[in-house]
């Protein structure tokens, strides 16, 4: 060997091996074009960085995008109260059904949504059979559409009907609020798409039992912050999507006392405490993801900004939305999620990757916090404690900043990467990272997994084009 | 500079500033002489290598050592009951107070413990005023002595007195029991040292209201296997010395189910749900330390083991147990923890170590695992992430071997460092790193901070020599 060759392998990683096998010194490095090499995108983020300044030359932009930012760091969202839907939401009547993600006909819904659907006309009495379910859907008497169109969200297939409980959360700075459902804990449950009677079952005693008496304690307390209840939980190993063990008991934790005094007399008591303290370690997820909701919407509508203020699935398409591109979406057909599958389940037998949740992300826990929360990398299978730090520090590459209130312990006491900027995810070609459960694309099966997904990176260029269109 | 010049500093670091200053590149290696140069331990070490050897030539002490490893991770620790102190020690009177540490007589205890003798005595009702608790300390009428000689321990000052419940955790690998006190929670408290009419009134609702309770709750759920909790709890930031955050909300989670029916019909049940969920963050260091002393118990009286069965320390002196050598004591006077101090106290008020509670880094957990819990290294004022995982890994060259139960996620999976070998302490200077609490040195004041302290080196030099005398 010459010493003065030296090689320095770009990008794809194809030539590594013949070196290694060699034995010829050779550094990797994980090199992409721009953009993908597309010189239109190029142009674009070029255009934007040049072109969109104001009079002192400064990026309006970069100004938009710290808005953005400042403004979901600055939220403070604050649960009050845990009340039917048809209270919260203005003008739903009880033949008002709403699913996750971006809207999608009934004709063409996934699987387990459509399962989904059937179970929650069942658990609103609007239908007896599963034949009956779907024929009123085809009749086009039941109004459906996107959650996040409701100021609400959900995980999975994400129903929300009349009689279900929502989750209120206010963000006290901003004076917006956001919705979520109760989590149903693991098993048969709706959100994966099962209706049998134990999950209707299961929906009716969380309605009539454990929401009347939650609203009553967080009624007597007069709000929980959420956000405190996520700082300690990054501390205890939770990244709030696939992992909420410690979230669940701090949350429990929070309450307790209120909880207590309002359980005093009621017979049901041991049950309440056992659903919620014990038999459901995903519990604070739905608080997590109106938490997300409540942030995220105060960074809607910001002229000029390029931050994602949500990202969402309904098992057919994934969609997102821009700040500065207000409640348009940008669609695609959902990836299906690298998972670990339950014994006895395939990849074949997979959904594509659905739901809300990926509405945690956006404000950099879940699969952007995998660091903070080593033992979930192995639940989703997503390698050990290198990989989970390596895509916790990726994804400082495409957001904005730390967030100063949620620092994760394990990552040196980092704040977690807020606000996905989708200029930096198509320049540097990486997507954000989501953490999820994975349904069985049959109607009525439910989960059969949980894995790591990504957006599909072509809404990220549909999303950079409308915002050139808009603004260049 | 040539580029023949390598330089290489060892031990010492006096030199390294030169080097630097001058740019002069070089290496630091942190070398020690093995022993701190002391020949005669050099002899000693050598010769237990090479003369305890049985007929194919294998080490006896490994051997012992692997015996000892294998009983301290193979005890299945399972808490059984809650209940008075004289139902659990034989031979206990109402005039047998126990305390934390080696022998130490009255006249020579340090402040705190003076201070917690005289609030047990006014707990038992065998004194009114202090005047009094110190002429009936003085008369030679109470007895007293180590907890660990009574099957027992307690953190800080350690008391165990008549009427106290105590946890009662049997190793059902191995047949053994052991005993600790309910952790008093924080403020002012008995164990370190405060005794006011506060400290006593809060020691009789834990034996009137909150002991009959759990008791009733694990009788009816028949034991708890504490290792179950311990292992989770590693993987959600806590070390379970200075840390119990999750360890605490994980133990309710196991019983709650039981502990809510039990408390259904008791008006006290939402004080006592407040007091274990909400107002005890340290609520679990108590279990883990009869949980460490069921297991370190197992690994007592094996012939030719060098392997530590206790660290305790009264205030006065530290002193430890080593398997091969029985129930003897090396002792030596007590360091200062190198602390945080709240606000107001310096470390000129801080007494010297004190405590059972060194029983939990005798299985790896506590100080051994300050990797698992970053953010306790703030709290005891012990630098970042990188110092907790240095200080775990460390641990590893003076212990026998990881313990397969206990994984730490944030340490890539690794199991706590298990079994700490006075061989090996003496050969590398490294000494066991223990987090504490700090106590006020005068009586009745309470806690002034939280920090790291270690074993004086001079008993694990006490204890080798005496090693050297009995089987050399």
């Amino acid at each position: 060997m010459s010493d003065s060759l030296h090689i320095a392998a770009l990008g794809v990683d194809a030539f590594d091996r013949a070196f290694e096998e060699t034995s010829t010194p050779f550094i990797h490095l994980d090199w992409r074009p721009p953009a993908q090499g597309d010189t239109d995108l190029v142009d674009i983020l070029f255009n934007i960085e040049t072109k969109l300044v104001d009079e002192k030359g400064e990026s309006l932009v970069q100004k938009a995008n710290k808005e953005a930012y400042t403004r979901i760091c600055k939220g403070q969202p604050v649960l009050k109260r845990l009340r039917p839907a048809h209270e919260c939401i203005p003008g739903m009547t009880k033949k008002s059904i709403f699913h996750a993600g971006p809207p999608v006909r009934w004709e063409d819904m996934c699987g387990p949504m459509r399962g989904a659907y059937i179970g929650a006309l069942k658990y609103e009495g609007l239908a007896a059979t599963d034949e009956e379910a779907e024929r009123l859907m085809a009749s086009g008497e039941i109004t459906y559409g996107p959650n996040h169109a409701n100021r609400c969200v959900g995980p999975m297939t994400g129903m929300i009907s009349y009689s279900m409980p929502l989750w209120e959360v206010v963000n006290e700075t901003y004076g917006n609020t956001a919705y979520c459902t109760i989590n149903e804990g693991i098993g048969k449950v709706m959100r994966f798409g099962a209706n049998g009677p134990e999950v209707i079952e299961r929906l009716k005693w969380l309605e009539k039992v454990f929401a009347p008496a939650m609203d009553k304690a967080l009624v007597r307390m007069g709000g929980l912050n959420l956000k405190n209840i996520a700082a300690q939980s990054l501390a205890m190993g939770d990244e709030m999507h696939q992992r909420n063990v410690a979230a669940s008991l701090n949350f429990y934790k929070a309450i307790c006392a209120d909880f207590a005094e309002v359980l005093k007399d009621d017979p049901n008591g041991p049950a309440i405490v056992e659903f919620l303290v014990k038999k459901n370690e995903q519990f604070f997820l739905n608080l997590a993801m109106a938490m997300g909701k409540a942030l995220l919407d105060a960074a809607r509508d910001i002229p000029y900004s390029t931050i994602i203020t949500c990202m969402s699935r309904n098992g057919v398409d994934f969609g997102i939305n821009v700040s500065g591109l207000g409640n348009e979406w940008f669609t695609a057909p959902c990836l299906k999620p690298k998972a670990l599958y339950f014994p006895g389940f395939t990849e074949d037998e997979a959904n594509p990757d659905m739901g809300d949740s990926a509405i945690v992300e956006c404000y950099g826990i879940g699969g952007f916090a995998m660091g903070a929360a080593p033992a979930v990398v192995r639940f989703v299978g997503a390698g050990g404690l290198a990989d989970a730090l390596e895509y916790t520090r990726s994804m400082g590459r495409i957001t904005y900043g730390p967030n100063p209130d949620l620092a994760m312990p394990n990552v040196d006491f980092a704040g977690v990467n807020t606000g996905i900027d989708i200029r930096k995810v198509v320049a540097t070609g990486l997507l954000p990272v989501i953490n999820t459960g994975v349904a069985h694309k049959l109607p009525g099966v439910g989960q059969v997994g949980a894995g790591i997904v990504t957006p599909p990176m072509d809404i990220m260029v549909q999303a950079l084009k409308a915002f050139a269109k808009k603004y260049l």
